[in-house]
């Protein structure tokens, strides 16, 4: 039981370790005697317990995206109409990009240092997690609560937005995770020109939880798909 | 004059095969030995005429801030009201984030390479330029054209959706970047709610110059402020 307790704690200190530095510094420049150094441990060490470089920044991707596919699927999944959907979509987008700022930042830029089948399969879990909004979005144009002229830019348009949060979201500034949340999602609606009955759909008008409940759902799922 | 004009073609290629490198490996990972291969030359001479590498990172992001701040600020300056503005902000960052996507690519992630004054000019140069569109959206709320909640939130999520184009747009792909500049302007508009005299504003009804104006306006400002 110690034994392996030790090792679940020595995996996360590296992948964490690993983690810092490809979203500080980039994978390429990254070296694995950095990593074992910053996770206070010895190359050979390293390597005999987590394999190589690219495994690591594999392991870090397919957590992130298995996790906020979880989270944004069941937030989706109890929306009732399109609005909710999409709603739920960019808030849990945003939530995920804030609060697992390092992940996304390695998500959004590493892809081009994986190969083979690693590679494959992150593109994969990016392309399901994505098409999450495309369901939303298409549900929306088909009952005419949206107003969009071209699905594909703008489900890009709107992950774009969202992905930018981690690049200058930080708990000190004036707004928290929630609040630029449920703008965002404001932003989203507006941008689709969602409207039910005639009427303008926002945060505040619709049928969602808060989005307290959106972060407490990402952290669950993130710590439900940890795999070491 | 056969001296210089050598002289000129030397810098133009290295700052090319840094800007190359920068984009494809990250600052971090290049090596100024590799930026010297790939120009054709010795590390030796490029050390003698180009100076160290942070100041190829610097060259490269000054130049593209000043060349777009140019391009933007005039199509701003020669836009009516606060639609044609925003309509314009956008299309024009859209425009260099995909036709300039390697220095759009190097702006967007390796400011945290630049020390001192280099870090402190970049930051006022893309400050300066992201402050075109405060103006805009700022006059639009004054004048009751814009519905917006809040202004910075609204800049953020506009410009990472602007910036996003440098990472997917290919030349390719089923849409030019004219094309996407004005669909990214109409989900700009939408997100802001903009109406005039309670007509939804996009950028068929705006008085605006095609595009391809952009385009050209983008590219001669790039010659223009070439320093080299």
């Amino acid at each position: 039981m110690n034994d392996l307790s030790d090792v679940q704690t020595t995996a996360q200190r590296v992948n964490r370790s690993a983690l810092r530095l490809f979203a500080s510094k980039g994978f390429q420049a990254t070296g694995i005697r950095e990593i074992a150094e910053e996770a206070g441990m010895s190359s050979a060490a390293l390597y005999h317990y987590m394999g190589t470089k690219e495994q690591l920044l594999f392991d870090i991707m397919n957590h992130a995206l298995n996790a906020w596919y979880a989270a944004t699927a069941q937030a989706v999944n109890e929306s009732t109409g399109p609005s909710e959907k999409l709603c739920n979509c960019i808030r849990a987008h945003v939530v995920c990009s804030g609060i697992f700022k390092l992940e996304s930042t390695v998500v959004d830029t590493e892809i081009r240092s994986l190969t083979g089948e690693n590679l494959q399969t992150i593109v994969a879990l990016r392309d399901r997690y994505e098409g999450l909004m495309n369901v939303a979005v298409s549900e929306g144009i088909d009952r005419g609560e949206f107003s969009v002229d071209d699905k594909r830019l703008f489900r890009l348009a709107i992950l774009e937005m969202c992905n930018g949060v981690s690049r200058w979201f930080s708990r000190k500034g004036p707004c928290s995770i929630e609040q630029i949340s449920d703008r965002f999602a404001d932003i989203g609606l507006a941008a689709a020109s969602a409207t039910r009955r005639g009427k303008p759909m926002c945060v505040e008008t619709l049928d969602v939880r808060p989005c307290s409940d959106l972060v407490k759902l990402a952290r669950f799922h993130f710590e439900a798909t940890r795999t070491e």
